[in-house]
C-alpha cells in the first residue's frame, strides 16, 4: 500500500488545485495595480506607489518636467491605445462564440452518445467487464452517457481557459508598456505574472475540473473503475476537439488578418507595421491572442488532459484499478498537483526573489524558470512516486500484466521531464539568434532568398536529429519500464510544469503587443528598446514553448494510442501484415495532406481579408488621412468567419479518418495509421524550415521556422558587427530574409502547430470510439 | 509443373538480352549515321540521304542559297561547340575513375567478405541448411565469397551501364541538333533512339550478368540454392552502392557546378547561361549528364537488380526453391526478358511506325510509350505466368508457407505495373505546365517569391495523397496475395518496362544539351523553337520517371525488408514493443537528417567552385573577351572532388546505420529504423516542393520541385495569355519564379533522388549482412 492515504489523496489534489487558483488570481490582482487612468500619472499620485516613483527617479533624465509631460501624453495615447485594445476581447469571443463551434460541440456530443450507445443497442443491462474478468460493468449506454458529459466538460474546460488567459493578456499588454517606462524590471515583472495567470488557471482548471467529474462519476460507478475511467476519456477528446479551434481556426486566423494587414497596408499602401489607419490592424492583433495564447493554451491543456486519460485508463485495468488503491490510481493527478506547487515555487524566483535590472537578463531569467521548476519538479516527482505507489504493483501490458517497482514509475516520469527541457533547449539553439545556426541563416541572405530558404530548409532537417533522439530514450525507458502506462507518466512528467511553460509562452505574444503599443503611441526610443528586448527574450522562449508542446503531443498519441490498443484489444501491431504497414503509409502520408489542407485554408482566407482591406481604403473616404475605421469589425468578422469556414477540410479529414478507418478498415489498420501519422507528424513540426512534414519528424521541422523569423530580426537588430554587415532594414539580404519569414510563418503558425492536434486529436478519437469501432467492424470489414 | 521448360528458360533468358544489346547497338549505328562534318551538308552529299532532303524542302524557305550558307555556318560553329561537347565523356570519367570510387568498392568488398566471413569463424566446413531443415548446406565462407563477387558484379555493371548512357547521350546531342534542322519528327528520333541505347543496355546487361552470374555460382553451390541465391544478393547491394555515387554523388555535382555557373556568370557577369566564356559551362553541361543520366540509370538499375534479388532470395525459400524448380524460380527474369521484348516493339512505335510531325505531338508520343509498354506488358505478364508457373505453388511467409495461384502472382506483378504508370501520370499532372497545378503556382508569383514558395510547398504536400494510395494498394495486393514475394515481383512489374522508361528519361537531358548546342551555336529561331518543345516535352516526361523511380524505390525496399526480415528470421516486428517503435522514430527521421547533410554538401561543394570561377575571371586576362577558357578543366575537377568529399557524410550515413543498429541494438530495431525510414523518405521524395522530407512520404514531395521549374519556364514561354500577363522575363513574377525554381533545385535534383538510394540502400545492406547482424548482436546487445 502507498504512504499517503486515499483521504491524503482526496485532500491534497483538489487543495493543490486551489492553491493555483488563488495564486493566479492574485497574480492577476497585483498586474491590475498598474493603473490607466493618466490622472495617476500627475506626480502626487504616482507618489503613492513608491518603488514605481523610485525606479522613475533611477532611468537619468526621466525627472525634468518635459520628459513628465511627454509621458501624459504618451499616456494619454496609450490610454486611447488601450481602449482599442482592451476591446480585443470583445472580438476574441467570435472565434468561440458564433454558432459553429457550439454546432459542433453539441453535434460532436450526440455523435459520441448515439455511436458508444449503439455498441450494445442502448441496452441498459450490465455487462461483463472486459479485463476485470467475472466481474459486472456497468451498461455500454451509461458510457455512452458519461463520455458525451466528459467531453462536454473537457471542452467547456478549455473553453473557459483559453478565454480567461486571452482576456489576461489583452489586459496586461498595455499595462507592460507603462511599466517599461519605470524599467526593465518592473515591464518583466508585469508581462510575466500575467502569463502566470494563464499558466496557473489553465493548469489549477483542467485537475480541478478532472477531480470532480472522477468524483461525481464515482457515485454512479461505484467499483466499476473500467467504466468510469473509459468514459473519462471524453474528457480527453473534448480538451482536444477544443485546441482544433483553437490551433487550427486560430492559426487561419491569425495568419490571414496578418497577411491582410501587411500585403495591403505595409505593401501597397506603403503605411507601417500596427497603424492605427490599417482597418486590418485590430484583426492582426487579435489574430496575435488567438494563435497564441488561446491556441497553445487549448493545445497543451489538450495534451494535458489526454495523458492524464491516458494513464488513468491503463492504470484501471492494472494492480492500481483491479484492487481499487485510490492514492495509486491518482498518481497522474498527483503528480500534477505537485507540479503546481513547484511552478508557484518557481515563479517566485521569477517575480519576487530576483529583480531584472538590465536587459540582458530577460533571456537567462525566463531560461532560469525552466530549468529551476524542472529540478525542483524532479524531487516533487521523487516524492510523489515515494509517497503514492506501493512499492511494487502491476501495469496491463497489451494483455498480460507487467511488474513495476516504484522508482522505474519515477525514472518514466523524470525522463518525460527531462526530455522536455532537452527538447526546448535544442529547439532555442536553433532558433535563437544568439547560436551560429540562425547566424548562418542571416548570412546566406546575402545570395538572396533562395539560399536563404534552402539554408533554412537544411537547418530545419537537422534540428530535428537530436528532439527525435530525446523522444526516442524517453519512449524507450518509460516504455521498457512500464509499458504504455509509462508513457503516459512520461508525458505528464513533460507536461508536470505546465503552469511555468506557459506562463513564459503567453509572456511572449504580451510583450509583443506591449512593444506595438509603444510604437503606436510614439513612445521614446528607450521604452521601444526594453518593450523589444523583452519581445526578442519572448520570441526564443516562444520556441522552447512549442518544442514542449509538440514533445509531449508525441508522447502523449503515444500513450493514447497505447491505451486504444489495449481497448481495442489487439495484441500485436504487426508491420509485416499488409493491413498495418498500408496503415503506417497511408498515416505518414496524413501530415501531408492536412498540411496541404492548412496552407490552402491560410491562403484562401488572407485573400479575402486583402479584398476587404482593400475595399475599405478604395471606398472609405478619409481612412488614409487617419479617420478612424469603425468599420474594423468587418475585417474581424471575416478572418473569424474565414477561419471557421476554412478549418472544416482539414477538421474533417482528422475527425473522419479514425471513424472511417476503424469501421471500414478495422482497428489494426488504424493502429497502423495512428503510428504512421504520429511517427510522420512530429517531425514536421520539429523542423525550424517546417517546409517538412513528414513524420514524428513533421511537426518538429515547422517550429523551427523562427530561425528565418529570427534571423530577419538579427539583421533589423543590427546587434554585431556581422549583422551589421548584412544590415540596414531595405539591404537586398534584408529582402530576401523578410521572404523566408513570409515563408515561415504560415508554417509555424498555422500548419506546424496544427500538427500537434492532428497527431493527438486522431489518436484520442480513435481511443474513444475504440468500442464502437470493435463492435461494428465485423459488419462492415473489407478484409479480414 | 510449369509448361515451359527449364532448357527453354535457359534459352529464353538471354536470347532476351541478347536480342536487347543487339536492338540498342542497332540504334546506336542508326544514331552514328548522322554525320557531324560540315562537308556532308554541300548539296551534292546531302543527297545521299534522301530522306533527310526530302525534309529539308519540306521547310519552307530552307532551299534557298542562303539559309544553306547559314546553315554551314551553324554546321561549322556546332562543329566546334561539338568537339567540347564530345570531350564531356572525358570528363565524366572523373566521377568514376577517381580513387575514391575504386578504393570505396574494393574497401566495401573487402568489409563484406570479412563481416560475412566471421559469422562462422571463416570455417570452410558445411554447415545445416536455416530454412531447408535436414539439408546441409554451403559455409558461411562461401557466401562471404560468392557475395563479395556479386557485389563487384554489381557494381561494374551499373558503372558501365552509367558509362555507354552517358557516351551516347554526349554523342546524341549535337546530332540532335543538326536533325532540328530537318523537321521536328527527325529530330525526336534521334534524341530518342539515343535514350533507348541507355535503356536497352542497361535491362539487357542487368539481366545477363545476372543470368549467368547465377549460373556460374551453381556450378559450386549445385543444389543448395539457399546459399546460392543469399550470395547473389550481393549483386543488388553493388548496384546501389554505385548509385549511391550516381544519385548523391552526381547530384552534388550536378547542382554544384550550375549554381556555380548561374551565380557567377549570369549573375555578377552579367553573361548569357550555356555562354562559352563561362568557365563552369563545360561542368554544368556535363553535371546534367552525371546526374541525370548516370544518375536516374544507376538508381533504376539499383532497383532492378535488387527486386530481382528480393524476389529470388524468397523464392530459394519457397517450393520453387525447395524443389528446385528452375523456370519457376527464375519467373522474375522471364518477366525481365519479355519486357525486353515488349520495349522493343513499342520503342519500334516511337521511330518507325508513326512519324512526328508537329511540335505539339511530342508529349503525346512519349507518353504513347508508356501507356503501350504498359499494356503489351499486361498481356506479357500473364503470359509469362502461365506458363512459368505451376498453378498452384507455395510461397515463404515470414515462418510459414502461403499457398499462392500463378493468376494470383500475375495480379501482383500487374498492379505494380499499373501503379507505376498512374503515379507517373500524377507526378506529370502536377509538373505540367499544360495542367493548373503549375499555372496555379505561376499565378501566385504575382504577389512574390514567398507566395510561390508557399504555394509550391502546399501543392508539394498535396501532390503525395494519390501516389501513396497507389503504392498502398499494390502493396496491400502483393502482400495479401504472395506475402513479400508478392512485393517483390509487384516492384519487378513496375520495373519491367525499365527500358523504355529510362529511354524517354535520357531523351530528356539529351534533348536540353541539344538546346543548349542551337543556342550557343546561334541557329536560327525556328530551330531553337524545335528543340525547346523537344525539351519541353522531355522536362515533363522526366518527372514521369521519377515518379516510377520512387514508386519502384518504395516497393523495391519493402521486399527487401521482407527479404531481410526473413533471413533474420523476425516473426514480427511489432509497433507495441519499445525497440521497434523507437526504430520507427529514428528510421522516419533518417530522410532529414540525410537531406539536411545532401544540401548542406550542394552549398559546400557549390562555394568552391563559386570561388575558382570567380577566381578565373579575376585572374586571367582575356576570359571576359572570349579567349577559349584553357583551364576548364579545373572547374571539372573542383565539381568532381567536392562532390566526392562531400557525398562522404551522406554515404557514412547510410552505409553505417544498418550495420550499427543491427549490431548494437538488434535485427528488431533495425527492422523498425527500415520501416521508418521507408515510410518516411517515400512522401518527401514525391513533394513537388521537395522541400517535405518525411516519410515515403518524403521522396514523392521531392520529386514534384519540377512544379516551380515549369511555372518558371511557363511563364518564359508566354504560350497563353495568363502566362503573358506574369511575364515577360524580367518582371516581377518572374523574378519570383526564379527564387522558386533555385529553392527547387538541389532539392529535385540532389536531396529527393538521393533519398531513393537512402531507403533501398539500407534496405539491400541489412538483407546483406543479416548474417552477420544475427551473429554478433548477441555479443553487443544493449537490450534483449
Amino acid at each position: 500500500m502507498a504512504i499517503l492515504s486515499d483521504l491524503g489523496t482526496e485532500i491534497l489534489v483538489p487543495a493543490c488545485a486551489i492553491v493555483g487558483i488563488v495564486f493566479s488570481v492574485v497574480q492577476w490582482i497585483l498586474v491590475s495595480r498598474v493603473k490607466l487612468s493618466p490622472e495617476r500619472h500627475s506626480l502626487s499620485n504616482s507618489s503613492k506607489n513608491g518603488t514605481a516613483e523610485y525606479l522613475i527617479e533611477e532611468e537619468e533624465g526621466l525627472n525634468d518636467h518635459s520628459v513628465v509631460q511627454k509621458c501624459a501624453e504618451i499616456q494619454n495615447a496609450i490610454s486611447e491605445g488601450e481602449f482599442s485594445i482592451a476591446d480585443l476581447s470583445e472580438h476574441l469571443f467570435p472565434l468561440y462564440r458564433i454558432s459553429v463551434c457550439w454546432n459542433f460541440m453539441v453535434a460532436f456530443a450526440i455523435l459520441i452518445f448515439v455511436f458508444l450507445g449503439s455498441v450494445e443497442g442502448f441496452s441498459t443491462k450490465s455487462q461483463p467487464c472486459l479485463y476485470n474478468k467475472g466481474e459486472m460493468c456497468k451498461p455500454a449506454l451509461a458510457n455512452a452517457i458519461f463520455s458525451t458529459i466528459s467531453f462536454l466538460l473537457g471542452g467547456l474546460t478549455s473553453l473557459l481557459s483559453g478565454f480567461l488567459g486571452m482576456k489576461i493578456a489583452t489586459y496586461a499588454n498595455a499595462r507592460t508598456t507603462l511599466e517599461a517606462r519605470k524599467g526593465v524590471g518592473k515591464a518583466f515583472i508585469t508581462a510575466f505574472r500575467s502569463g502566470a495567470v494563464m499558466g496557473f488557471l489553465l493548469a489549477a482548471n483542467g485537475l480541478l475540473v478532472l477531480y470532480i467529474a472522477i468524483n461525481l462519476f464515482e457515485i454512479y460507478y461505484g467499483d466499476d473503475w473500467e467504466g468510469l475511467y473509459e468514459a473519462i476519456t471524453g474528457y480527453g477528446l473534448g480538451g482536444s476537439s477544443m485546441a482544433l479551434f483553437g490551433r487550427v481556426g486560430g492559426g487561419i486566423y491569425t495568419k490571414a488578418a496578418d497577411v491582410g494587414a501587411d500585403l495591403v497596408g505595409k505593401v501597397e499602401r506603403g503605411i507601417p507595421e500596427d497603424d492605427p489607419r490599417n482597418p486590418a490592424v485590430i484583426a492582426d492583433n487579435v489574430g496575435d491572442n488567438v494563435g497564441d495564447i488561446a491556441g497553445m493554451g487549448a493545445d497543451l491543456f489538450g495534451s494535458y488532459a489526454e495523458s492524464s486519460c491516458a494513464a488513468l485508463v491503463v492504470a484501471s485495468i492494472s494492480s492500481f484499478g483491479i484492487n481499487h488503491e485510490m492514492t495509486a490510481m491518482f498518481y497522474p493527478l498527483i503528480i500534477s498537483s505537485i507540479g503546481i506547487l513547484v511552478c508557484l515555487i518557481t515563479t517566485l524566483f521569477a517575480t519576487d526573489f530576483f529583480e531584472i535590472k538590465a536587459v540582458k537578463e530577460i533571456e537567462p531569467a525566463l531560461k532560469k524558470q525552466l530549468i529551476i521548476s524542472t529540478i525542483l519538479m524532479t524531487a516533487g516527482i521523487a516524492f510523489v512516486s515515494w509517497i503514492a505507489l506501493p512499492s511494487s504493483f502491476t501495469i496491463f501490458n497489451f494483455g498480460s500484466q507487467k511488474v513495476v517497482k516504484n522508482w522505474q514509475l519515477f525514472l518514466c516520469v523524470g525522463v518525460g521531464l527531462w526530455a522536455g527541457l532537452i527538447i526546448g533547449f535544442v529547439t532555442e539553439y536553433y532558433t535563437s539568434n544568439t547560436y551560429s545556426p540562425v547566424q548562418d541563416v542571416a548570412d546566406s541572405c546575402r545570395t538572396g532568398a533562395a539560399t536563404n530558404v534552402i539554408f533554412g530548409l537544411a537547418l530545419g532537417y537537422k534540428s530535428v536529429i537530436i528532439p527525435i533522439f530525446a523522444i526516442a530514450v524517453s519512449i524507450f525507458v518509460s516504455f521498457s519500464f512500464a509499458a504504455m502506462y509509462g508513457i503516459a507518466v512520461a508525458a505528464l512528467g513533460m507536461l508536470s510544469t505546465i503552469a511555468t511553460g506557459l506562463a513564459i509562452d503567453a509572456y511572449g505574444p504580451i510583450s509583443d503587443n506591449a512593444g506595438g503599443i509603444a510604437e503606436m503611441a510614439g513612445m521614446s526610443h528607450r521604452i521601444r528598446e526594453r518593450t523589444d528586448a523583452l519581445d526578442a527574450a519572448g520570441n526564443t522562449t516562444a520556441a522552447i514553448g512549442k518544442g514542449f508542446a509538440i514533445g509531449s503531443a508525441a508522447l502523449v498519441s503515444l500513450a493514447l494510442f497505447g491505451a486504444f490498443v489495449s481497448r481495442a484489444a489487439i495484441s500485436t501491431v504487426d508491420v509485416l501484415t499488409p493491413k498495418v504497414f498500408i496503415g503506417l503509409l497511408v498515416g505518414a502520408m496524413l501530415p501531408y495532406w492536412f498540411s496541404a489542407m492548412t496552407m490552402k485554408s491560410v491562403g484562401s482566407a488572407a485573400l479575402k481579408m486583402v479584398e476587404e482591406v482593400r475595399r475599405q481604403f478604395n471606398t472609405i473616404p478619409g481612412l488614409m488621412e487617419g479617420m478612424p475605421s469603425l468599420i474594423t469589425p468587418t475585417c474581424v468578422k471575416i478572418s473569424t468567419d474565414a477561419s471557421i469556414k476554412e478549418m472544416i477540410p482539414p477538421g474533417a479529414l482528422v475527425m473522419l479518418t479514425p471513424l472511417i478507418v476503424g469501421t471500414l478498415l478495422g482497428v489494426e489498420t488504424l493502429a497502423g495509421v495512428l503510428a504512421g501519422s504520429l511517427v510522420s507528424g512530429v517531425q514536421g513540426g520539429m523542423c525550424p524550415s517546417s517546409a517538412l512534414v513528414g513524420s514524428a519528424n513533421c511537426h518538429l521541422c515547422f517550429q523551427h521556422c523562427g530561425a528565418w523569423d529570427n534571423a530577419k530580426k538579427y539583421i533589423e537588430a543590427g546587434a554585431s558587427e556581422h549583422a551589421k554587415a548584412l544590415g540596414p532594414k531595405g539591404s537586398d539580404p534584408h529582402k530576401a530574409a523578410v521572404i523566408g519569414d513570409t515563408i515561415g510563418d504560415p508554417l509555424k503558425d498555422t500548419s506546424g502547430p496544427s500538427l500537434n492536434i492532428l497527431i493527438k486529436l486522431m489518436a484520442v478519437e480513435s481511443l474513444v470510439f475504440a468500442p464502437f469501432c470493435c463492435t461494428w467492424w465485423p459488419a462492415f470489414q473489407i478484409w479480414k
